[in-house]
């Protein structure tokens, strides 16, 4: 997780050997460090497959999930560490660095009350199970805050730093999501204070989910913060323009945010790529 | 519709005789050019005493609402037009000028799936209606695009006008929400710049929906589009910092997202207030 | 005047037939609707050879000055009319639209002083003259604040205005310059909402007077502010990258505020360029 | 230099005792942490009167010049010296902690060619002797960029820590300004970036010198960079509202760039205080 990435999911929101393979060709095209490669159901994964891929090309790599409702952390947290036992595994095979995203809880989860003592007592219990999983693979866990709308459980920078906190294991860290922290943060760059310490990933998402550059985000303020804690995990950019239907209950996205991905990968990408640095960060 | 105003939910999210006459001294103490009155269940409403209160003080005022489920226009456009007639009769009867918001849906309503041609008709049917009873009794009708998670048919400024062209009655404007705004547009300006013609409300609302000035919203990017566009409609400062659990599940706030009442009222709008005055738009 | 160019500074000062050749390849090669031409002295232009150029290559421009000490309009009124006699009909002369920039004094004038109602009434004087005089040439002329250590005259959007009511001619319009605005406007676009109906022609020009994009101008305001005002003259990039000594200190950059002409050109031309699609002005 | 506080020339240009009255209760009354003493003419100042002003009522303080024609420290090195040793001494004499500003040269001083070698060599020597007096009177000194118009020899934070490099001297700082800072950094923040570890004094000034809040400053970006650069120096609020003709040249200040010194105390002063309590700076 150090240098320039992306979120696969511009090309390929479901991970078959035919998606990684053009994933991957985009992601070497674009000269991209690392890329982050969805996985909401892990036992999908081929994983022979997809470690040869990564390996012959030298392609660093995250997994990320959000918890299927059978699974979510707060509420049934036997399944939550089963599913991310078979996560971290997966992860770890295919050689992936970290399994991040909302590990704690489901895209969507809303129980319309503020977060309780319990659910967290919860989490914590499954964080602590999975780290130590984690460990034992040589992985790291990453946290991310997402927006009111889809989890009320870590919405901020601070909550997530609050969760790790009471995790207490050296392997979790805080993944931050500028679209996420431009709804939730007070002054987009709070986030990125909140979490210092604990920051090792940001997705760089646009307000919109569309192209980056053509949103609300304060990108330079984000940049300078990111370069003043001399932030030096990965850089995953973040679009949404592809968006299969299973996913959009979830993400909430009802329009095409980007004119399409080449506006993502020709405006969107060297815009950030720019930005970065500038302020030194790549 | 004209000068600044707030939405009286940061005294009074429940109109009852005694929150009215709380929430009217708030307002005639923070000079206050109109309220926005909150009428989730118009049938509640005490007119006589709302009337009698706001002419005393020569106080205008606008109503909103979202429609309750078994009143959403796109999938029960009958009951929603029965719903809006009592919801029209109440506004007109207390002196207000406008009924405006999520006038034709609920605040939370999402089918997973993109808008239909077919809900955007029963909508179309349903305002059309409304606004001739509307103009009946000299009101007017706001429609609010609201971001992707409270709804999926009405989203953005472009989208609103989409459905005022349908509709066709004069009597029938956009009601922008800065803090949707922020989310969905590509640059925070171009809710106003599409909705220019027809926008006559504005809802002033900080980010992450707490005290103005202290998130991620542009203002001088929004103040300076609505001095350009030479709006002269309603200004309504709008802060979610208390909110009765009935309401949380919609808007999603899990946490107070303003210190208190305190702070929103004595550095979020000044905050407001000076940046009007900055644009000459008050 | 329409549509996107560019300040040929980039590639040449001075406006020799060799700088001439090159600078208009460029422009080409970067598809710009117009160019702008400095022209500090204009009895050095080779007219023949500058219209038979731009006329092959169907290129519009538009010449720009500051006028030398000697001819200074607020306090040499005569030498500055006889000094834009010759700058307008050079301008006439090679087929541009427009003579403008600092045409009412110098880059670096200053008394020390505010300015006085003698030297805007010389101003005035020679600003009607010229009017004249270009009119009957079929051009148009620009007036351009700049920022307070440049002159100390009219250094804002609303000045300019002034200066232009003042004068009372049809054809005499505000150059606005996004350097300039971001030192002296109450908010960037408070000078395009102040010279709105006198608008038609606007410099791009970063903070640093370096490549577009990586500075603080609040680029966002800016071309929401210019779709608001419906703005429909030209748009034209300019970068001081390369500053020949006699430039300097008027213009007082004393290191490369760009990496090289290249960074200007592959990264603040398309930052632009973007942006002012996504505003819909080109 | 800790918390905030104010330039006096918001109340007093002239330091006499007089103005020094009228100065600290206007200080008092803003309940501000220290004040700032401009020093153009260190010998006009009534030592015994000012000490014992401040030291009645517990205020810190700061002293600032530029330095005078005949003693600009690129060119005649041994009158820099001598004017900066009486300088050191009445900043030491008063009580204050620091003499800072553009101790390096003058305010408006520019010879129209890039700086060289032998003016850094010049200014070395001066710094070396200068904090070496400095430190035997228990003070430090900083270093403030200003904008290439007012100086051609330090404009950036970078270019200050170059200096301070080359000084090499424990008690010499980079004391910013954001007016500068806006002008001059490749996005605001970089002045902070670069300047981190010698940063201990900002002036927090608006775009236009007017009133904090109303002009292009990206407040947040600042502040979420002193924030994140874990800051602890002191927050210097100025505004140049009230300009006697004396400064004019050099400061370039040909109207009022605030409509009066109420709208800086009443509008400015709190919005910068909110914001720097809101990134936990005080």
């Amino acid at each position: 997780m150090k240098g320039f990435g992306a979120h696969t999911s511009v090309w390929a929101m479901v991970w078959t050997p035919d998606s990684a393979e053009r994933a991957v060709a985009e992601a070497l095209r674009h000269k991209l460090d690392f890329i982050e490669i969805a996985m909401p159901e892990p036992s999908i994964i081929d994983v022979a497959h997809t470690r040869a891929l990564l390996e012959k090309h030298h392609l660093a790599s995250v997994c990320s999930l959000g918890l299927p409702e059978r699974a979510w952390a707060s509420v049934r947290p036997e399944a939550a560490m089963e599913f991310l036992d078979v996560a971290i595994d997966k992860t770890a095979d295919i050689g992936a660095q970290a399994l991040s995203g909302v590990i704690f809880g489901g895209i969507g989860q809303r129980t319309g009350l503020p977060p309780t003592e319990a659910e967290y007592d919860n989490i914590t219990r499954v964080m602590q199970h999975s780290a130590r999983r984690a460990k034992s693979r040589g992985i790291q866990l990453g946290i991310e805050p997402v927006n009111r709308y889809e989890n009320h459980l870590i919405n901020t920078g601070w909550q997530a730093v609050q969760m790790i906190e009471r995790v207490g294991a050296e392997n979790v860290f805080v993944h931050l999501d500028t679209y996420h922290m431009n709804i939730e943060e007070r002054g987009i760059a709070n986030g990125i204070l909140a979490a210092r310490e604990h920051l090792k990933y940001i997705h760089l998402s646009e307000s919109d989910r569309g192209t980056p550059g053509y949103g609300t985000c304060g990108w330079d303020e984000i940049f300078a913060a990111l370069a003043a804690i001399q932030f030096d995990g990965g850089l995953a950019m973040e679009s949404f323009i592809n968006m299969p239907p299973e996913f959009a209950y979830g993400l909430a996205v009802w329009r095409p945010v980007a004119e399409n991905v080449e506006e993502v990968m020709s405006k969107g990408l060297p815009f950030l790529r720019n930005k970065a640095q500038q302020y030194g960060l790549i």
